[in-house]
């Protein structure tokens, strides 16, 4: 009688890539005009609340960030952009609102394309 | 008599791949184990340094680094690593010397392979 040979998975180039069990690689990326913070992982938060929330006092309320940082790092944001990136906008039913520009939204959606290059990046290197 | 064309350089995919002037994309990498720090930047110089001086004292010095932070920094590397990074020799002429053991040289090489993907994938993304 045969033996029937014992089932071996193939180890493809997929498995022998991925890490051991517990190692990890592990980044941060950020962007920088004229050697400043520009839009990074907080800013972009921010930004995506500000327009959500209306205002820049609850975005930060919901990030645990207190006002006057989420305020400086709107200011800095604003200066170093081409056009500001977020603008209030007053009237209407609840007494005005703060919102992204086009420009904010233009640039918290390149960082999010960058982040999701940097993570592939991650996923993809030993 | 006809006018001699200008040099006009070719836009090349690289040229327009050039970030505008200021502008530039920056981050970090490291290596985890088990959601500890592994190896970085920081730890990845001193094991270097620790090889080049042959003491932890000389190393954390010439990186203005306190001799404690190192000593706790390799304490950690060393437990997180399969077989320790570090190792005393004693004995020989200046009373022996501590240096990298194979597993040591070959996760700072690891290290420094990592780096050297980020920096091209930082200067090919845009």
């Amino acid at each position: 009688m045969t033996e029937i040979p014992k089932f071996r998975p193939k180890k493809t180039e997929h498995f022998s890539r991925r890490p051991a069990p517990g190692r990890r690689i592990r980044g941060r990326i950020w962007m920088e005009r004229d050697g400043e913070l520009y839009m990074g992982w907080g800013r972009a938060m921010l930004l995506e609340r500000i327009d959500e929330y209306g205002s820049i006092a609850a975005a930060a309320r919901s990030m645990k960030l207190g006002y006057r940082n989420a305020w400086l790092w709107v200011e800095a944001a604003n200066r170093l952009a081409p056009s500001p990136l977020v603008e209030k906008v007053t009237g209407g039913p609840g007494g005005g609102r703060t919102r992204l520009t086009d420009e904010g939204r233009e640039v918290v959606e390149r960082y999010r394309q960058l982040r999701a290059k940097f993570e592939r990046f991650l996923t993809r290197v030993d």
